[in-house]
């Protein structure tokens, strides 16, 4: 395919303040970053606002990937667009999003699936177009991560991987829906495809989780069940949805079992938040005979694998998976704003801390104490 | 509930020839049984034919209830029914079926499963209604199997796990709609419901693998993929739509990937009709991204616990379970029966052997050397 010939104004290296991450678990160090100029089908976007998800601190914990760039839940405003891009202009409010639309390929034109094979879950730590990064410091390179790398005051990402919304929305509230709000509204509403007057699971009371028990009020489930084992987490979950709250340690019995009784038999759906696959074969088995369905969502740090006992199956449950609540980002986030402006949905409500970027790393340690939901750090002006 | 106060002809106990297995994996025995009268909701049953099912062979050479009857897949005619039964009376041809439905629990009542809570799979061979059995030798308990146990002249069962058929139908042939060739076409129609132009893969080209092929050929699956390490299933196969046919033994790549590269990136539809967990894992990897759905049918011999890397699911799979192919016996079998008799599927296709009862040992001995699809047995008339 040959690019349109349309004129670009020429963009340069911009220096800015980035958080760095050196190495597995060493707090992050604001740095001065050089961002190259957008390539081909790529935008720069000047970062307003960007939030902690806990994919990041998942990352920064365990993967080997070094020095790396975090973030990828966050709102901005384009800067300056490479060759080819006729979506987005200088000036445009967006999204960016870990998981990109190309919009032509087997996934993105199935109907079916948010999973683009060309701009998907990006791993490397590098740009889809040339396997290589749009950050320097003293000419080497610092990796991206998931195709975002927001925690930085300027950002490259590829075009199919930013969302242009509605300029009036602010953007230090709807940075949620660029991950974690819309990830469990999505397992609830495009996964679940809850019905009314059902029971639901919900294993973990982070914002993901409690994103899933706002889409099952929204979908009119008639018990929504929340399990965490932070105390804590029981009395501000009401606010979500959670009609009943157990916390595993204040009972004798296996959780499942608990969940059995209270549902009569086993929850219509059970959501897995944690990212703990010994968990999931819990969800399976809270669930009940014939129709339960339990959806997995999170990335565990520890053993991959999910096992289940082969007669969890043949009784009629189903094991699903579920990457960014099946949203396609391009078709389907701005309707999700939109929701958002109507106040159909909650959004504000998760933002427990409002924090400079330069007091990344506290919000690291909130997160990794259980003590927020989501911490949104404001960029200086 | 009272039962209604109607006159109920007073059967006696009939002594007839039953195929016993004394122990694991022991040639079956012809004996003369006692088999009692039906007692209140239970039928007492003629039996006309019934066929080998890999269950059967499944729990005779593993299972550790003994003596007991097997058989499970067949037909017969009504001989008495006890108190309380309306919905049959003598001579009326039925269905036996493994799995009952009594039309009022949560799961018969949710119009979202087969999965009966009163009269679900029986496993501990013994009458729904009492625990108790109803065949006996010098009055020594002869346990059933599956609530049928139709490797017997007569049979008592529940009047809710036989079904009444069209008289006019061939016993002797419909026997197969009981288990094996329903749970196949179910599968692909309730469980999967596989839609036109799909690709699909079917682990394991018994009976079942290949009503799941019918089943996928009449939904008009372009490519239905049948796998199984007996060379000598592949050209019989096409008989029942398999387009390409893959013995694992003859490919150094692993079976997923020779799939993905036929599928140009992996099968819209795995079924595993085995009974191999470790299968279940391959097929998983063998369905695409995104919306890749994988069945399971089989009941595993050894190693229970069925395991898949997380990442095989939030890249958009689904694994499922199907017990009878989502068929409620009562609502759905007459229906089945229909389509037979319209010629829309076929049945008579899957008899490779017709038996007298006395071979039975024989059709036991034809399973395990993978010779047969299905052996029907005969009773003498
Ligand atoms: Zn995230
Ligand atoms: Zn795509
Ligand atoms: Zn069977
Ligand atoms: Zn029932």
């Amino acid at each position: 395919m040959s690019l349109p010939s349309i004129q670009v104004k020429q963009a340069n290296v911009i220096t800015c303040k980035a958080a760095v991450a050196w190495g597995p678990g060493k707090p992050l160090v604001i740095e001065e970053v050089n961002v190259s100029p957008p390539q081909a089908s790529e935008i720069r976007i000047k970062i307003v606002c960007t939030s902690l998800c806990r994919s990041d601190l998942t990352a920064w914990e365990s993967q080997a990937i070094f020095p790396r760039i975090f973030g990828h839940e966050a709102t901005g405003i384009v800067e300056s667009v490479g060759q080819g891009v006729t979506e987005f202009t200088e000036g445009d409010h967006v999204l960016t999003v870990f998981t990109g639309e190309c919009g032509t390929c087997r996934q993105c034109t199935s109907g079916k699936s948010n999973l683009c094979q060309i701009l998907g879950l990006e791993r490397r730590g590098v740009m889809h177009s040339d396997q290589g990064t749009r950050f320097t410091i003293n000419g080497k390179p610092i990796y991206h991560y998931c195709a975002v790398s927001s925690f930085s005051e300027y950002t490259v990402v590829h075009s199919g991987c930013a969302v242009k919304i509605n300029p009036t929305v602010p953007l230090d509230k709807v940075c949620l829906l660029s991950c974690g709000v819309a990830a469990g509204l999505g397992a609830a509403w495009n996964v679940a495809d809850i019905s009314i007057g059902s029971s639901v699971v919900i294993f973990g009371l982070g914002t993901v989780g409690l994103s899933v028990a706002q889409g099952a009020k929204l979908r009119g489930a008639s018990t929504i069940i929340g399990v965490d084992n932070n105390p804590e987490k029981g009395e501000k979950a009401k606010a979500f949805g959670i009609t009943e709250f157990i916390n595993p340690n204040d009972s004798k019995e296996p959780v499942q079992q608990v969940i059995k009784h209270l549902t009569g038999g086993g929850a219509d759906y059970a959501f897995e938040c944690i990212g703990d696959t010994g968990m999931v074969t819990t969800a399976l088995q809270a669930c009940c005979d014939g129709w339960g369905l339990t959806v997995t969502l999170g990335v565990p740090k520890v053993k991959p694998e999910v096992t289940a006992h082969y007669g969890i199956f043949l009784t009629g449950r189903t094991l699903k998976g579920s990457l960014f609540g099946g949203w396609k980002p391009k078709s389907d986030l701005p309707s999700l704003v939109d929701m958002y402006i109507k106040k159909e949905i909650q959004v504000d409500e998760y933002i427990t801390h409002n924090l400079s970027f330069k007091e990344v790393n506290k919000a690291f340690d909130l997160m990794r104490e259980g003590k927020c939901l989501r911490c949104v750090m404001h960029m200086e002006k």
